[in-house]
Order: C-alpha cells, then structure tokens, then sequence
C-alpha cells in the first residue's frame, strides 16, 4: 500500500488539457494534419508554408544537395515526394514512421505537381532498414503471406484496406436507405445449417490446462465430456447465419448481416478460408424470388456505381502495371466494375441451362445432366454465353435433391422441367471469370413440407411408433427452425455472399487469402 | 439421370418476370406496401383505398359488427388498428403473418388518427393461438429467455433490434466521415490479449466424431492434440482486436471495428455474456490520450445527437408505463442520452480520484488504496460527483501494476502522483449508474520499454545465457506483436467499448442478455 498524493484544489477542472473544439461535428478542424492522398490532390497557387504529414518511409533516393524521400500513409498507392537536407535525413530509414514538416511547392519534375520541401524531421518510430521485411523491391504473395502483420503496409495491401472499409460503409448505407434491420445473428451456434460437419466446435482453454505461456507445449487434449460442460451442450462456430436471421426477419421484417462464419475444411484452395465474412440478408412478406434477386442485384449495382470513381477504386484501376503484378491486369478488373453496374441482368432457370449446355455437350468434360449439379466448366460457359461475358448471371430453380433442406419447393417451374423431377425456389448468382459469387432461396415456411423435407435428409427422426401426429418428431437442434413455422412464418428469401470473394473480385486479387488481412486456412493460422 | 427438357427458343429472354424498374436508386416505387410505422404517420385528409399491409397478429378484439385487429411489423411500439368484418377474420390468431388490403380512414376513436378498414384478408402464415408462447399478457423476461427465437417478436425485442440496427448505421456513418478505416481483424487468433486464459480453443468437428446427427450422444473427446491438428498449434477465440488492429493502424492510420468477441469467463451476472460485439479503435500518430478520449467523447455525443430524435428513440423513450416494465424508466433512460450529449466531460487522474474518495473514505465499505482498482463503490462516487450525475468521466492514468502490459508509462503525471509509483496513459470511461463502459490507452510502441513490461508480466522468456542482446528474448506467440516496434512504429493509442453493454445503456435494459438476440453465457446457448 503507498501514499496517496495529497489532493489539490479543484480536481475536476485539472482535465487533460483543455478541449479545442467543443462540438462534434466540427472535428474537422482539429486534424491539422492531412493525408497524403489529400496534399497530392491539394495545389495551391502559392507555396504553402507549415505543412504537416505523417507517414512511413518508403524509399529515400540520395542526390547532389539533398535526398529524396518517398512518403507514404496508406491513403494512396503513390507516395508523396519529399526534399530533405542531408544533415535532416540520418533517420529516415525504409520504413520509418516519421512528422515532415515543411512547404508544399510547386514541382519542376513532371511525376508530382507539388513536393514538400522539408524544414523539420521527427522520427516517432525509428526503423532497422537493413533488416525491414517489406522491402521496395517486388516481393512475392507467398512471401509477404508469411509476414501478416507487416503486409499490410505495402501499398496495395492499404489499398485493399481502404476497398474493404468503403464496400462496407456503402453497404450500410445501401440498406439503411431501405429499411432494412442491421443485426447480430450469433456466431456460437448448436447446429450446422449446411449439414456438412465441417465445423469447428469449442472447448474453455481452462478446461485444457492451465492459461498457456508463450512457449508452452500443446496442452493435454480435454477430458471426455469436458468440452461439452461449458454450454452444457457441444457447441459450434456458425457456418450461415441464414437459419438465425429468418427468426429476426419474422420479426422486424428485412433484415441483413455482415458476419464472420467458419468452416473447418480441409481445403487448399484459392478460394477458401477457415473464416470470412458473410453478407447475409433475408426478407420476409415476399411471395417469391425475383424480389430477393432484385435486392442483390441492386445492392451490387448500387456498390459498384457509388465506389467507382472513389479514389480508391481509380487507384485500383489506374495502377501502373508494375504495382501489385500479382493483381489481375486493371483493365479486366475495370471490365468487371462495368459488368456489375450494367442493367438487367439475365436469369435463367437451370432446366434451361441445363438443355443450353446439352446443345454443346461437346465442348465439355463433364456430360451436363439434369439432376447433377452444374461444374465449373459449365457455369463459365453459361457466364460466357447468357452474361455475354460481360453481366453477371442468376441460374435459377435447381434440382431438390442437389439443394438444401430449408428451400421451398417450387411451383412455377415450367411444366416440362417439372417432368425432370421436382425444383426449388433458389439461384446462384454467377459472375465471368470468378463464378459463383452469391446464392439464394425462397426458404420453405410451411411446416409440414419443412418437416417432410427434413426427414429426406435425415435431420429429423420419425415420432415414436404410435406417436401423438405428425407434429412429434423431434428436429433436435433444429427444433427452434421448425418451431418459426408454427405461429405466424410468411413467405421469405434470402442470399448470402462471400464478402472477401465479392472484394477479391472487385479488386482483381487472385486468392482470397490476399484480400483478407490475416487469413486462415487449413494449416495456418499466423499472428 | 432424367431426360433435360426440350431447348426452347430464346431461353435468355425467359427471365422471371420483367425487371420492373431499370436503376437501384429508384428502389422506393417498388416499395408498395407500407410499414405500420410509415402508415401510423400517414394522415390523409381523405381516406385512401387499396392501402395494403403486411404485419404479425398482436390481438383480436371482438365487437358487434367487426373485429378490432391489432397489426405489428416490427417498425413501431404502436400497433395499427384494423376494422375487419367478422366472416373474413376467421384466419385471424394471434401470432398470424397477414397481409390487409384496405381503405385508410380518419378514426372516430382517440387513439390513433386513422385506421384501415379491411377489405382483404391473407393469412400469409397461419397460427395456433392457443399453443403460442407469446401472449400480449405480460411475460416475464426470464420466460421470454426461454424463447430467443419467438422472443424477437415481442414490440419492445423489436424495438432493441432497431436501435442496435440505427447505432451501427451512425457510427459507420461517423466513422467514415473521419476517414477512420473500418477494419475485419481476425476472429481464430493465436494468443490471449488479456492474458486471462478465458478463452475458447477450437477444434475441427469432424476429429471429434462423425457429424453429430440432431439427437446424437454428446462425441468423446479429442484424442490428444488431435484439437491442435488442424492449424498445427492451439488456436483460440479472440477476446479482444486491439492488438491486430495495432498493426492496421500502422498501415492505414485510423481503424475501427465492431467485432464479435468471446470470452469463456464462468460468471453468472447481468453484464457478462460469452459472445458479444466489441467497438475498436485505434489511432496512428498521436502523440498522447487526449485525442483518443476526444474520439471516444465525440463518437457517443454523434451517436446519440443522431439518434435522440429517431422515431426508434422516441418509442423508447414515450414508450406508455406498461411496456417492458423490466426496463429501466423512461425518465431515467432520457437522462442517460442527454448525459451522453453533453459537452466537455470531465477528466480526472486516478491519483486525483483516490485522493477524492479518501477524503470521504467513511462512506465506502472497501477502502480507497493508491494501488488498488477501483471497487463499484468509488466509481458510483466518482459519476456522482464528478459527473454530477450525469455527465460521463474519464479517469486516466492508472498504477501500472494493476493495468496490461502494452499500456505506455505516463510521463506527463503531476510530480506528487509519481511518488506513489509509476502510471500509465489509460482510462476508464464511466457513466452515471452503469459504471465503466469503455477504456482506452496509449501504447507502448518502443521496443524496449515493451519488451521490459512483457517480462515484468510473464509474456516473455528471457535470452538463453550468453544470447545475442536485447532483441533475442521469446514472445511466443506474441512475437509479431513485438516486431511491430521494430520498423517504424509510431505513438499510437485506441479504445474499446461493449457495444452490447452501451446498447442496454441507451435502452434502459437490465441485462445485456435483454439486449443480446441469442445470447450465450455459461451454461445457456439456446437455438
């Protein structure tokens, strides 16, 4: 126990430096300093003295009288242009943190039309250039995949930073505009929705051993049952929240989510991932389809169009070809901001598809059949031929058998694809080159085919012989979802979307595992 | 393998159903139907026909020539008032999804200015009135906690849901407008920042047992290390983003998140759950706490300047004496949001406050020790009088002893504060009668000073005898986090914030599992 300091007079007005700016929404006025993105947009007539910016340092060119030092903050892909004396410039190591203050004068060169001319260097997070990671020179995806905590400080990486932070304030706005309920479904979760068993399940680390130090050895596996005491129950991390926002939508209505969900696969590919973000939205009161693919369609037209001319997607498009060379080339990717901001794009029901392919059944390996689900091969045709390569493509109405328990059945399926054999009110939405991006459906709200459908796929066991009817059968973890139907479950749809593959896609990055800062996948879990 | 139909011509054309209008952003005229709330505030001088409403049963009054209906969605306390004639209301039960078609007329009654003469009735989904669990007597929250997945649908649950919707939409807004990054850290992360060892470890399902099927056995445990397998170590649950938005920062500058995190804690009380969203941010390049406070301040005085006149607020807070009667009362929740709307809340040092609750020591049952936490008690004092009841205050600069260890040591305390021993550049946001609802800090981002606290707090294994210097000592799994000091890291400090917990705040909840849609804690994950 130590001594109190004695107490001085009028404690409360001993704040901590007294407020600049009383109100809110003035704030703008406290950031003295700008970014680098708004000094290379800001070009006064005059030189402008006192200029502030804070940035890290990403190469520094020694000339005759002075260096020249590329700054850079994450705001832009290009760096601003810096003149430093000599005498100043001992600390500006690659990758330095540093304050430059200085004037912002017009630039004989033709690269930048101002360049800072550099009164004052502080060094506020010094840098061992000689050891720094990130280096300027062209280092592989492999290579900078290693090092997640320090790969975001390469230009593209901010980049893709800012992309991620502007589709997700755009989104927001997107469905505040239309009323629709922004939730948190849970991530702990007791059943898994797709009924792969891909799943991660949960245990208290205390239940393990005690809290591991740095360099502890792997702890003891848990004691049988111990795992399961927590919650009483074994418990899962989420796959889909789809089940969990149709209870919130037959309250409030629309409803949608961004979430993270999880898959315990053991897949090495470039398109999955341990976690990642869902875009989930369900609307309820709606009697069939075409209203649930108008809200995806406009949700991605409406993204596209109001992210297109940010700086940050012309950044992304008029990167110079050396930047991010891992990237697909910018004019493809600027092809697929024009595919997504079209109208109208084609639907087509998968028995149609189906025959379309069966047309040109010689183009493909695989025999398109109708009952099998359609390969990639296929969908690239169908993107090719129905997008015209250009707009994306909703297939619609899938064979029952290939698809999940929860979707309607559906009754407005021409007669002769009937014939086939039964369909359901769902669509995948397919994008060129990248194919499926989104899918949806109508979700089954009547009970009894609900029921019957959960029995076929075996998520229900039969009522006791001699039961009291056909509402006994127990759904087990899925109880709760069968019950939704019994008071008061009008017709409703939905769709969810791989958020970072929707991002990779818009932003020309070949794996998912570039686009997501600190990725997980089967084998890795670094940082 | 069935036979695929026929080929008919122009399948592309086949869409379902013309696009009715061409452009997202004129999405409103597709909106035919209104919500109750849109309709409550419609006020025609004449009476409008063809007015058609989708909405859940909340009663049926019967009279001598019709039935009185009362219609929720979700979007309003208030429920719509219908006329309906007694042969269409046989549909009518409790709980039904309906939707009405009718005539909008002045309403001779009081209690609303209009009401909907039904023409046309459509029960969307049926309901059994007498086995539904949610009746309009009142139920207790206890009961109701029973039934997360019903339990949205009670008029105050929904009215939460939209709250939680409307603050999120703010402070994206809010965010944004600062050009703060809004960031995805990661979920599966290797370490426990608080080093509390309540985390949650994962485990793949499928090194479990087979895929669980509804009514399976509890699965025995994993075989040993069998649950390290899948990401070759022990990975575990985040309980908090700080420390990886550490490292956005110092690629992006400003960051923020609002991201589920999970905590196995054992605790059994009204403000604990095992999952629950967390607000973070982050600030790159400030040089000290006041701009972090300053962000924190101006963020709740956004939010609830934005909100207060939101028709979502005033229902919260007219909301008539009966409704939700478990809430905290009106009066009071209104006090809570004008707090928050303050300006200049004060700021107080933690030496400054002992020396405070010293002065009436007599008061506290706990004795207020330099040194010590701070017990409820103190700060129920301190929101008293240095809040004055209402304002919310900072208390900043804490003992180092009882804070983690990557808070940067004050430098700035006044001389008689360091006497008592060293602090650190942190606080405690407290409001009146809550207590704390946030804390913040600068930190430490120089290599030694953190490398130091790690080894004073156990994070770090020191060099093997004779190693090669400062830099060689182990952090485990926390080494990415020192490296981030090593090549330019900047002065930088953030916050975090219980978003569940502020959310029960503003909305008078008891208990955060009240303002949670499927809260889990220990022993209970329902649905």
């Amino acid at each position: 126990m130590r001594p109190a300091p004695a107490l001085r007079p009028s404690i409360v007005s001993r704040v901590l430096g007294p407020r600049r700016v009383p109100s809110f929404h003035r704030h703008v006025s406290r950031q003295a300093n700008r970014s680098v993105a708004e000094l290379l947009q800001w070009r006064p007539a005059d030189k402008a003295d006192n200029v502030v910016v804070n940035g890290f340092v990403r190469s520094v060119r020694p000339m005759k009288s002075h260096r020249f030092v590329a700054l850079g903050d994450g705001s832009s892909l290009a760096p601003l242009q810096a003149l430093v004396a000599p005498d100043d410039a001992s600390g500006l190591a690659v990758g330095a943190a540093v304050r430059l203050t200085g004037s912002w004068v017009a630039s004989p060169g033709a690269s930048q039309s101002h360049e800072l001319h550099v009164s004052r260097v502080e060094v506020l997070g010094p840098s061992d250039a000689k050891t720094f990671p990130i280096q300027k020179k062209y280092q592989t995806p492999e290579y900078l995949r290693t090092l997640p905590h320090l790969r975001p400080r390469t230009p593209v990486n901010a980049l893709l930073l800012r992309l991620r932070s502007e589709a997700i304030a755009s989104l927001t706005h997107f469905f505040a505009g239309r009323a629709f309920t922004q939730t948190h479904p849970p991530i702990i979760t007791s059943s898994d929705c797709e009924g792969a068993g891909e799943v991660f399940s949960l245990t208290p680390a205390s239940d393990l051993a005690p809290s591991p130090g740095p360099d502890a050895a792997p702890a003891p596996a848990p004691a049988a049952d111990q795992d399961a005491s927590f919650f009483r129950d074994r418990k899962f991390l989420t796959v889909s929240t789809q089940l969990h926002l149709e209870a919130l939508a037959q309250a409030v209505g629309n409803v949608w989510t961004l979430s993270p969900v999880f898959r315990a696969e053991r897949s090495d590919t470039s398109r999955h991932l341990s976690e990642f973000y869902m875009l989930e939205a369900e609307m309820a009161f709606v009697d069939d389809l075409a209203p649930v693919m108008d809200l995806l369609e406009d949700m991605l037209r409406s993204l596209t169009t109001t992210l297109f001319a940010s700086p940050t997607v012309q950044d992304l498009l008029s990167r110079p070809r050396h930047t991010g060379s891992h990237l697909v080339p910018a004019d493809d990717v600027r092809r697929r901001w024009e595919g997504l901001m079209r109208q109208d794009w084609p639907r087509i029901t998968y028995s149609d598809a189906v025959a379309l392919l069966q047309q040109n059944a010689d183009r493909f390996k695989h025999k398109p059949t109708w009952g099998a689900g359609l390969q990639a091969e296929h969908e690239k045709y169908l993107a090719e031929h129905v997008g015209g390569g250009e707009a994306p493509v909703f297939i619609t109405n899938y064979p029952q058998d290939i698809k999940a328990f929860y979707m309607r059945e559906s009754h407005t399926a021409a007669p002769e694809a009937l014939a086939s054999g039964p369909t359901v009110d769902c669509f995948d939405l397919l994008v060129p080159e990248f194919l499926e991006i989104a899918g949806g459906s109508m979700r089954e709200h009547q009970l009894a085919p609900l029921l019957d459908a959960m029995k076929r796929q075996g998520f229900v066991t039969p009522p006791l012989e001699g039961g009291a009817g056909p509402d006994t059968p127990s759904a087990g973890d899925l109880d709760w979802y069968v019950d939704l139907r019994r008071w008061g479950c009008p017709p409703h749809g939905g769709f969810g979307l791989g958020f970072d593959r929707l991002l990779s896609y818009l932003a020309g990055v070949q794996t998912v595992r570039d686009m997501v800062s600190f990725p997980r996948w089967y084998g890795r879990c670094d940082c």
